[in-house]
């Protein structure tokens, strides 16, 4: 099992860039990848502009382990991410005859026309992922996964894919919820962090309920060790007369 | 007015890449430079690495008008992106003398801790910007806007810089919804294209209330265009059989 696995997740689409659409994608992906010992290092969100797709999707997948893109890839003239991928990747681009036959299922002869037979093309060689709730699958190459944009389809993609990963060790995440301001613990917690150098701790301060207050959490690939930091840091917090909310 | 005005949108923080934080920044931010005539080109999600912050907010500010990033401006070991923003920029790093003063009006004397005033430090020369919620401001240096991760104080934050931004022509968006299936439009809406490549059009399928339908968005900063447009629309939409679900 390799030590550390990474992803980068490429979010393509004008409506994302113009405030149209919140993006979903990302979290969800993001979220499933951790579980499953995949560390997702960077995420671009990019314009429908060919040169821009190539560039990005070549700088991805040369330096992280796993890329996942959602958006374009339906049967308008806006959906170039297809074309771009074989493109950037020196493949062929063509009407993969699963695809065609996926399509086929679904569609009356009549109402298959041109513009959804577009979305059976993919670079020659991928490998479909099936899509259970509009048929047009997404697809791999080599270490590229190609996802719909619409959230619902992305999810029932990523389901259908999740078995191909092959993650490294799970980051496990503990965290320790009080109610001190982050300010207070900020210079006892930078101590606890050098102590532990393996573990990332994040501070995220929050406000609920006209209460402040701060979750610390702590990731690493490591149980034991988590579960000793977290004891310091409850040590840390209960020395400066706080409350421990919750911790799990 | 310049013809056309970018930005570039850092989110930085390893807990939107980890999965635990949905981020808010992107969409509001990208709809709110959108309406002053600024279109975000890209955005990206880092972690907080130096070299990474660093690499990506040269790249950015080289290339964009301007730059906003949202995260990591904390007290704690982790909030480290003012610091990496003045080593890009050659900037030194110290306390900015009206960033103390704003702690000092917010926090007793006994709790304007170290760890809180190193909220206060900042490239030197930066332009503050008013943070209302919790005191411990952002700022402007040079093309860069540094802003707070947490979606309400960055929102606050926004509204107190935007009178120093410069937009270009703004880019104005009809929309015209139709229960028509992507696939039945899309053949005819790329000839429109065609005839429109002023147009950025998008076509975005969507799901409600049991029926498919798809929304096509047009963008473009010529308003008598746009509405021509809309009007090829339209007829296409009514000499397919369609109806028009709304049109604004």
């Amino acid at each position: 099992m390799a030590d550390k696995v990474t992803a980068c997740i490429l979010i393509i689409g004008n409506e994302v860039l113009s405030g149209r659409t919140q993006d979903a994608n990302l979290n969800f992906l993001a979220g499933e990848l951790n579980t499953l010992g995949i560390q997702v290092g960077e995420a671009r969100v990019i314009p429908d502009v060919e040169q821009t797709i190539i560039e990005t999707l070549n700088y991805a997948r040369d330096t992280y382990d796993y890329v996942f893109t959602t958006g374009g890839i339906g049967p308008t003239h806006d959906d170039i991410t297809s074309a771009c991928v074989a493109k950037a990747m020196g493949y062929d681009f063509a009407h993969h005859p699963d695809a065609v036959k996926m399509l086929q299922s679904h569609y009356k002869p009549e109402d298959l026309n041109e513009a959804r037979l577009r979305m059976a093309q993919t670079p020659v060689g991928a490998s479909l992922i099936e899509n259970p709730i509009s048929k047009a699958p997404g697809y791999q190459i080599e270490n590229v996964f190609v996802l719909a944009g619409v959230p619902r389809i992305a999810r029932a993609m990523f389901d259908n894919l999740k078995s191909r990963l092959v993650g490294g060790a799970p980051v496990l995440s503990t965290t320790v919820s009080s109610d001190l301001g982050e300010g207070v613990i900020a210079q006892p917690l930078g101590d606890i962090q050098t102590l532990y150098p393996d573990i990332d701790i994040g501070s995220y301060p929050y406000f609920k309920d006209g209460q402040l207050g701060v979750s610390l959490v702590l990731r690493s690939t490591k149980p034991e060790q988590n579960e000793e930091c977290a004891g310091a840091i409850k040590e840390m917090i209960e020395s400066l007369d706080g409350n421990i909310i919750f911790s799990l």
